[in-house]
């Protein structure tokens, strides 16, 4: 698997391309969150992944999730890429903390 | 072993999701401790388990702990992760002091 | 591939020759933008690879990028290289953050 | 040797589980020693062991003290362990200076 | 190759031994350019190379440049070395950020 | 060789026990040396040895010194250890300087 | 190649024991240098080395230098060793950044 690009957008090595879900705004209760205490979303879809990196012994370990899979972000990192006048953040693969299976 | 999820979340590499047992609000004796006194529980449950990582000769090295274990945590470190409104915390396998076995 | 040099200039191990896109100074909507409003560019061409670096096991690992690619340059890091009165930066293959493919 | 639990309890990897020697209260001249000049015991005697870590080739390796063997702490380090209301304390075998043979 | 000394010097392991090209004291246009307003010389010429260093794999690497070759060194760094009253500065070849190829 | 013990302590891994020379308290003229004077002393007999440690490769490297060879002790570093209420240090294989061969 | 000794002082591992050429206190034109005015002294003979140090794949690297070369060392570092009342200096091999060849 050589990568996937997203949006004719190819991370490099081990990076991983996600898109943050969209921020909760109001509570299950119904009640409208201010700005400030609506948390960082750190659940996100992956759009685009690299080719992956060159293990210990030189052959090539490719990333551990697959585009379009769900995944919880860490709290801090990430290095924002806008394509399209979207807002995309980049993570190494081995800094995602876990992905959603069903 | 692929790793195994928890209210399907997969932890990625070596990464174990925990629960913490309970807080003893009560002493032995039966009294009530208060908030202050009552330290951070280090015992918890390991409830889904990454697949590993990769050894230093690029072999898979899965984590040393299965899932329904009872293991001792390390005073500091850990990521909390909310799951269905309930906490639980994602170890390295490596930071894991210890487990109880029979 | 041994690496490929730009106005005679070669870069060495696993460097990158890049060309910073030029800095946009008029908004979509036509609006002059101050110096101080035009963020750095962070888009370039590669102009000049080197031939690479070791790998763990002793292999020569070739650089990500070909010359004429677009990529994506971190925030931070770089060094200034000035060739017949024009400026370039030198990356580390490693830390060019992606490349766009068609 | 895969390691051995003391109280059901099994450290994992490469840590070393021990129990201090009980402190000297009272000087060979039979002096009381109060409690500031009695320094901390650095002799203990090992009750637990991991089943050793993987080495640079990826073989295991297991720990150098076994349990029942006499040790020499270093000043500092460790992670205290209660089991059934007693201390323990957790130490990595490489950290561990010495032990004492017949 | 095992090297190769210059007025009898010959670095060690993966130094090279450079001289900086002449300081520019007059601006293309023939103005005098003031001492503070002359940068340091970053192009120089190799005089010295040392016969490498041990690959990871224990192979030895000879360095990347040659006798004779101009190249571009970085900002800082370089131990300077005086040979017979002259100034030269020695460079690991690791540091060295390019070359130049005809 | 499976490190040597002395007064039944061993010292685990590359460790060596040495027993440092005594002070010299009189100067070869004969004058007396006030404490403050007398610095460290830094040349000592080998005592007691681990087995050495595991090498890059996994094998076994027995330490470079033996009991009863003179060595030279860098200025800092060490660990005492009392035995039988006489002072003796600990030190890494690896950082003892030298050693006085016949 | 067991590394070589000096006054029966062997250094350990790839330790090489120096003596610094003796100080200029006079000017190639004659006049006295003042205390302040005499640089270190950077210039030195090789007097005694070590057996080497084992490289990355386990086998053992000789010192680059040998007894009796010429050799230039860093401005710092280095460790003194006095031998019979006259100083001399300890470096590592790899520090020493060049010899003097004919």
């Amino acid at each position: 698997m050589a990568g996937k690009a997203f949006k004719s957008f190819l991370p490099l090595f081990d990076r991983v391309l996600v898109e943050r879900f969209t921020q909760e705004t109001v509570t299950k209760g119904g009640i409208m969150l201010p700005e400030k205490a609506q948390g960082k979303v750190l659940q996100a879809t992956v759009v685009a992944v690299g080719e992956g990196s060159k293990g210990k012994n030189g052959d090539l370990q490719p990333v551990s999730v697959n585009v379009g899979e769900k995944v919880l972000l860490p709290e801090y990192g990430g290095t924002k890429v806008v394509l399209e006048d979207k807002e995309y953040f980049l993570f190494r693969d081995g800094d995602i903390l876990g992905k959603y299976v069903n």
